[in-house]
């Protein structure tokens, strides 16, 4: 396993708007369709408006989370006039970029998302993905305007039920902190140095180069924590703590303070040490969800290369 | 002019929920619901959730803006099957604490508010409202952990649209930066801080206490810019440019940055030299508003007492 050789990666498609109040992704398809398609590279690169019903509604869906239809069971799920505008269209884009799992895939997709948590640039991918861990480590190497970090997903491929697991290769692209029906220059432009840096990788790998092995640090999704939440009502009953809020990706102890209540007494983590992310974040309160925890490994890639013609 | 006297302040109403996605308001009515009703004080509070509907919805409004609802014009319009939701709302809320002009209208609304600009506290009410003024001075005076600003209204008293206008000496209260639909700790604090420094200030008038007169800066809302757009499709051509954002009431002079386009250039404010507010909210995108203008202003106030009983 010292060196991966795959096909060439020449179908890439852009997103933006599977959820439609991030704005980041839904102006930056605008850019590169005016910026990108005279450009003669050895791929070809399709800009795609995923859920236009939530765009133009400035929400993040209509009926359902649209991030979460890609899994083999939605995509193959017979449509009626009852399914959601979601589920129909889910199954429409994997007609266009799909199907999921086949070779008729495209080779890479890359889905730009924001967030209202301090995550800077994060690359979220499944464990299996070699070719998205070596673009996620040129990107760390390359971007320093913001930290850049690499988000791991470990169920089972039929079962991951977001956009990027539909083409070969498939990334998601996460930039925060901004706030949702908001367009943050400073979010827009890292958003924007990750996809030209991730094109720029891809023209590079086609080319021939090698990409060495190396070691990454991902962190691999693992639990979660809701709010405190009155048990009748089911409404907050404490707020992310201002020594948690913003620190996403810092070690989270048993007994470090993780909530406030509206009163002002400290509600301290209970549990064992690990990485919180998505703290805060204004799109999962109706998943109860907190923040995320994550387990930090670092993981030995194989050198990577296009497959030489035979 | 130098000393003022007033009616006691019995009937103090603090208001959230106006904007349903406006979180710290809406869970600090909840926390002053449990703290603040066995208090013996000199005046009665009452706390009302002004529009439940969008609250539950988590969304600004469901069919108008809540806080454009309160002219004399709206309040007395005849309702039908097709008047907006928060038109009826606003109406009925009139009565509980207005009507607005008269005598029967409360002495104190506080509406609390939330942006996405980094705004930190700013109290906002009409240029005639001399207690909502020494108010004003007095959480200046008092409130460190933020700034404590003062943004006025001009406009005939009839025309204002806002909720506290109802009221006989209503401020809003406007608290950020903080992502629509989302609580932060920093933010809920800091407006908690300014309504129980504002309840202690009114308890204080109350009692006799005599305000001294003097100098307060004022932010007058003058004029507003719209991000630049394309002319055929009106979509965002540019974001506020990162040496603007975040850098409210910064003064904002001819020449400086004020967008950056979508691929990179920067875009310059032309105009007098004015104080930016509200910078890049993201309700007002669709008011065609990437930020307010104001002039600053220094008021010499009047000093202000509770009159004596005659």
């Amino acid at each position: 396993m010292d060196h991966l050789g795959f096909k060439p990666l020449s179908r890439v498609a852009v997103c933006g708007g599977t959820h439609g109040n991030e704005m980041s992704g839904v102006y930056l398809l605008k850019e590169l369709q005016v910026s990108q398609p005279e450009r003669v590279r050895s791929f070809s690169l399709s800009t795609l408006l995923v859920n236009p019903r939530a765009v133009d509604a400035c929400r993040r869906y209509t009926e359902k989370d649209m991030n979460r239809c890609f899994t083999d069971a939605l995509l193959s799920a017979p449509t009626t006039a009852t399914t959601p505008y979601e589920v129909t269209r889910a199954q429409e884009v994997n007609g266009q970029l799909g199907p999921k799992g086949s070779e008729k895939a495209v080779d890479l997709i890359c889905d730009l998302h924001n967030t209202t948590a301090n995550m800077g640039l994060c690359i979220i991918t499944h464990v299996s993905n070699w070719l998205g861990l070596h673009l996620f480590k040129y990107l760390q190497e390359k971007i320093t305007s913001a930290p850049v970090r690499l988000i791991l997903l470990k169920s089972p491929f039929s079962e991951v039920y977001s956009l990027e697991s539909v083409s070969k290769h498939g990334i998601a692209l996460e930039a925060g902190p901004q706030p949702h029906g908001v367009l943050r220059a400073d979010i827009y432009n890292l958003m924007r140095e990750g996809v030209n840096r991730a094109l720029e990788w891809v023209e590079s790998f086609n080319s021939g180069t090698v990409f060495e092995g190396g070691e990454v640090e991902a962190y691999f999704d693992v639990d979660k924590k809701d709010y405190p939440r009155d048990p009748k009502t089911q409404e907050l009953t404490a707020a992310i703590h201002p020594q948690l809020q913003d620190n996403d990706f810092c070690l989270l102890k048993h007994g470090d303070p993780a909530f406030v209540s509206l009163s002002g007494e400290t509600i301290c983590y209970e549990g064992e040490a690990l990485y919180p992310f998505f703290v805060n974040e204004g799109a999962y309160y109706e998943q109860n969800t907190a923040f995320k925890l994550a387990q930090r490994e670092t993981l030995l890639l194989p050198a990577v290369s296009v497959q030489k013609p035979q």
